[in-house]
């Protein structure tokens, strides 16, 4: 997770929910991880992201995108294609992907 | 988070998205958020919760509803909103919330 929670935008906007349990073992799963965080952060209508992992291996990822149409290019895009289909067969026991429009958000402060 | 992950369950549904930095130390957080999780179970609507915290203190929760209705009613639970507000004091640095509707999920496997 980046060094600030990502804000309350100003809605609709939209957020991907990527839970999931992690096999034994690092696998190259941190680097490409890391990599996958810097190439979402350049892609057009990107928000931000939050992600952590606990100790027992399930892990909840969030990352926020303005519109339909820049979740459909980023998972389009070849390098992350590529992570997903190594991730699927190497890194996850288990996931599931929940895509939500967000009808309101709020903050503290 | 519970033994396994939440499901994709049929769109629509909502999710409540908390992000969170925790302040130092207990403070009886740990009970507290125990009962919630055990007393959000309870309520009608309610799919499942999924909480992730990782080792700075930075804390992603996510609990699953069916309606609008559901969240509205549990936001007004006596206990849970004393919870909160207990939590705005004592508990939070900082946090966000973001309520969306999931338009589509999808598992592995």
């Amino acid at each position: 997770m980046s060094a600030s929670l990502v804000p309350a935008h100003e809605p609709p906007y939209y957020a991907v929910i990527f839970t999931s349990r992690r096999t034994e073992g690092d696998n190259g799963y941190g680097e490409t991880a890391a990599r996958m965080g810097r190439l979402a952060a350049e892609q057009p209508g990107f928000l931000g992201h939050e992600s952590v992992r606990g100790p027992d291996g399930r892990g909840i990822t969030v990352a926020y995108f303005t519109d339909e149409q820049s979740i459909a290019a980023w998972r389009e895009h070849t390098e992350h294609a590529a992570a997903r289909a190594h991730g699927r067969e190497h890194w996850y026991e288990e996931y599931v992907v929940h895509v939500a429009k967000v009808e309101r958000s709020y903050a503290s402060g």
